[in-house]
Order: C-alpha cells, then structure tokens, then sequence
C-alpha cells in the first residue's frame, strides 16, 4: 500500500463536481435529461441509438449476424449517440432513462417498443426472431446464465479495472490490485470453459458469444485498455482461439465498425441506414487508396 | 485527494495473496475448484445452493412468490453454501463454474439442468411457470429492461460503493467518492421512474422488483453497508414507498429468512426443505419467548 490513510468520509455526501478522471463530466449523482433533443427515426422496423463501445458493438453484430441469416424483420438503422453529452437529451432518457448507450425502438409492434441494456436488447432481438439462443429449455438455460455472468461480471472489468488501470487521474495501488484479481479470475473462468467446447455454449454461436466476445475479446485481440501484456492475455489460450474465429466473422467485422468514431477511417461507419453503406465505406476506401 | 502518488503498476501484474481487506481469501484470480465436495440433494425437483445475500435472496423471493401463487412445482431445497470457501468445492463449481451463489438445479427437465446468476435463475423461472413476466412483448421487453440494469448497475453498489465504503482495508477517497456518485444516480433513476408507477415495469410485481429490491431495497430498508445516511437515503422518497410495499409482502419475509445465517435467530432458517420449516421456526420464537 502506498496510498496516505488520512481520509475520513464525511457523515453526508455532497457531490463535488470536479472530481472524478477521464469521463467526470458525464459522471453525476442525479438522473433524467439535462436538455431537450428529439432522436431521428430513420426507414427501418429497429432504430438503435448507439456508439461503437464493446457494449454498442454487441447490438450491431447481432443485427448483422440477423440480417446474415436472412431475418429481414431485423433491418435497422444505427443512429451516433456521442456520450458526451447526447445520452441526457430528451429523447434518449425517454428511450432509456438509465442514459447509458445502446438503446432501441422496435417500431414493428403494435406500439412503439423501448428496450434498454445491451443484454436485455440482444436477448429481445433473439427470442423475436428465434435465433441465436437455444430452444430447448435446458440448453437456454445454460445460455441465459453466461447472458447474466457477462452482465454483473463486466463493470468489473469495465468500470472497475479499465477505469483505474487506464482513466482514473491518479493510479491508486489498491483498486488496481482488486480489480486486475478480478479480471484475471473472469479470464480464467472463460478460458477453463473454452477449453472443451467451441462456443460459450457449446456447439453453437449464441448471444452468450455475442455479448462476451466485444469485452473479453477485445482484452486479447485489441489491447483493450493497454493492458494485454499486464494481465498477459496470451496466456488464455482458449479464449484467444475462440476469440480469434469471432473476429473471423464478416458479420462481426461490419458490427465493429457501426457508429464507430475513432481508429483506421476505413474502419469507421458513423451511421447505418442500409446494408449498402458498409460496400460505400469499402468503396472509399479503394479511392482513398487510388488517390494515395 | 489525500492519496500518495507513487504507486507505480509492474510490466506484468503478479499475484500477492496478502491483499484485499475483508473476503481477501476468498478472492483468487484463477477459477475452478480447490476441493472435491460432493453437494446434497433433497427431495424436490428444485434444488438451491445459496446464501441469503441480496442475490441470494433474490431467488428465495421468487420461490416463495411461485410457490404462494399455487405453482407446486416451484418446490424447492435450500441448501447453505458458505461463502467463507464451500463455492470452490468440485460439486458446487459443476453448478456454477463462477463460484457465486446463488446457484439451482432443476430436477424435472428430462437431464438435470443447471442455472447461475440470479438474473438467469429468475427469467428461467419465471418462463418455466409463466408467471411475474409480462407476456405481451413490448411489457417484457420493458421488464427485461429492468432486470438487465440490476445486473449490470449493482456491481457499482455492491462490489464498488460496498466494499469502499465498508469493507476495503483502508477509506480511500477517490473509489468513494466515484462509487457514491454513481450509487445515487442509480437510486435517482429509481426514484423518478417509481415516482408514477407502483411497480418497477408498471401495475404489476415482476421479477424486476425481486431483483432490485434486495439491493436498493436494502439500503433504504435495512441501512445496508450502515450507509443509509452517507447516501442520504430518505430523500429518495418514490423508492422508500415502494421497497416498504414489498417488505409487507409475507413471501418476501420468508424469502428473507432462508440461507440466513446472520441477524435475529427467529429470522435465520439456515436451509428449507418444506414450507412446513418457516412455520417451525415461528413456534421456535413462540417457545423462545415463553421461556424468556
């Protein structure tokens, strides 16, 4: 420990506004819209309100492993929502009042359809359409319990290692320690449980993949967070081989680059309204290249 | 900020078992069993390894629920798992590979299946016998909206705000200050959406309210981690009415005696095994009081 020990919590809290790293100022104690917005609603049945974080890109992948397996009910248009700021308009904390990206509409039912939280979104998508989750009850369940396990296992990467490790202002000893333990025990839980099996649940893709692949995935492919040699992620050889077939996916490639807005340009797709945009993005690509 | 600045992270993160504050040894970062130990099975087609934690009690909730609204075959065996080291045993890590409760085994399907996380144990049971799920798409997509932000908000509250708050070996400021702003917001979204509805998805008890109410409940309720006036908690007045509303509930004081282990001995039932053993422990108290 090399942290000072001379903070005593006061009897209440107040908030103080400056405080808190990278991200402070989308941090508040208090909920429900700072200012007026309508959201766009484009052509499609799903309009996804989204950007390309690993809990954004769970939504895309699903859609376009949908449209892939020819569920055209799924057709969507991806709408940038830049959380900045745009996660407090009015329209989004109507949609989800919790201000976390992604969120959606489902305009296909009887009435509008809200549905919020990355899970509760893939897990919608796939009882609508019957695919991408298992039918027999026995088999859904073991799906449905890796659905949940990324769900409360994540902010422990997310919002806990990734925010101390690589956002926090200061690097503090302890919340490193605790949370690096933490992530490396989620490694090794998946990796013990890919090592007899090709998918999270067995023999087949599944929502499960869909939602781990973008977090756990990104740790071993994408240097997430800059910590791949300080966790030494290649020693979680299975879950790099599966991690590895994901990838392989044109699906999950035009996943990732849905309301991207950083990296390689040809990698980002700021808005999808058509599947056509994705081949305009190739497209740019080979002029940029012509011109270069 | 009074903490040091010194600290450093390695190249490569290596473990030193000493660390933690309290539940330090039950923190591992590998996963899998460290002891074989057989788990026990009763008599009906549910069996439940848990403690009664907020997620624990969770489950017994809805079994309790289940079981008062005539679904018989929501019968069910708690057996006690503590959390001192007995989820590392070879037979429990076979139920959960995560090595938290709660964990269930359900006996009717044609091959035993397995459920972990309380969020999947409760929408498997709520499918299972239709009941405390909307059927009508749109409101289940609104309560699985619910049930998602539970599991992927309450980390923040228990895993962040409680263990910094209450457990970690030293207060540091800046985890609780980042824990506390972010456990507010959440008891603020809860606040204003409960502000116009009974319920968390509207008129009707869902297990989106069993699943919040252990945790948000529980601070308002029951001063969890002794933090109700740090968090100023009566000023979340929507919540407090309706965590009262399902604190009255008589399955809900049941659910929160089973796996008990902690607190007044009349509200503890170690394990459940027939509904006959609530009614046990209330002569129990009768008897107890006599002889007082």
């Amino acid at each position: 420990m090399t942290e000072d020990t001379s903070y005593t919590p006061p009897r209440v809290w107040t908030w103080e506004a400056e405080s808190g790293g990278r991200f402070a100022k989308i941090n508040r104690p208090v909920a429900g819209a700072t200012h007026e917005k309508i959201l766009p609603i484009g052509k499609h049945p799903l309009q996804l309100y989204s950007l390309a974080t690993p809990n954004g890109v769970k939504v895309t992948i699903m859609l376009e492993e949908l449209l892939a397996a020819g569920h055209s009910g799924a057709e969507y248009d991806a709408h940038l929502i830049s959380i900045d700021g745009e996660q407090f308009g009015s329209g989004f904390v109507a949609i989800n009042p919790n201000s976390k990206i992604p969120a959606m509409m489902d305009h296909s039912t009887a009435d509008p359809t809200r549905i919020f939280e990355s899970g509760a979104i893939l897990l919608y998508l796939a009882d609508k359409f019957d695919a991408f989750i298992p039918r027999d009850p026995s088999a859904r369940a073991e799906c449905l319990s890796w659905v949940f396990w990324q769900m409360g296992a994540t902010p422990y990467l997310g919002g806990g290692f990734g925010h101390f490790y690589a956002y926090a202002p200061q690097k503090y000893e302890y919340p490193i320690n605790r949370y690096t333990m933490e992530v490396k025990r989620q490694l090794d839980v998946l990796n013990q449980h890919l090592a007899d099996k090709p998918f999270m649940c067995g023999d087949d893709y599944t929502i499960a993949d869909m939602m781990i692949w973008p977090w756990y995935g990104g740790l071993v492919l994408y240097n997430l967070y800059q910590a791949a040699e300080f966790l030494d992620t290649p020693s979680y050889t299975h879950v790099n081989r599966w991690a590895n077939e994901i990838q392989a996916r044109p699906t999950v490639k035009r996943g990732e680059m849905v309301n991207k807005t950083w990296g390689p340009p040809e990698g980002q797709l700021h808005e999808r309204h058509d599947a056509s945009d994705f081949e305009l993005r190739t497209q740019d690509k080979i002029e940029d290249a012509q011109k270069a």
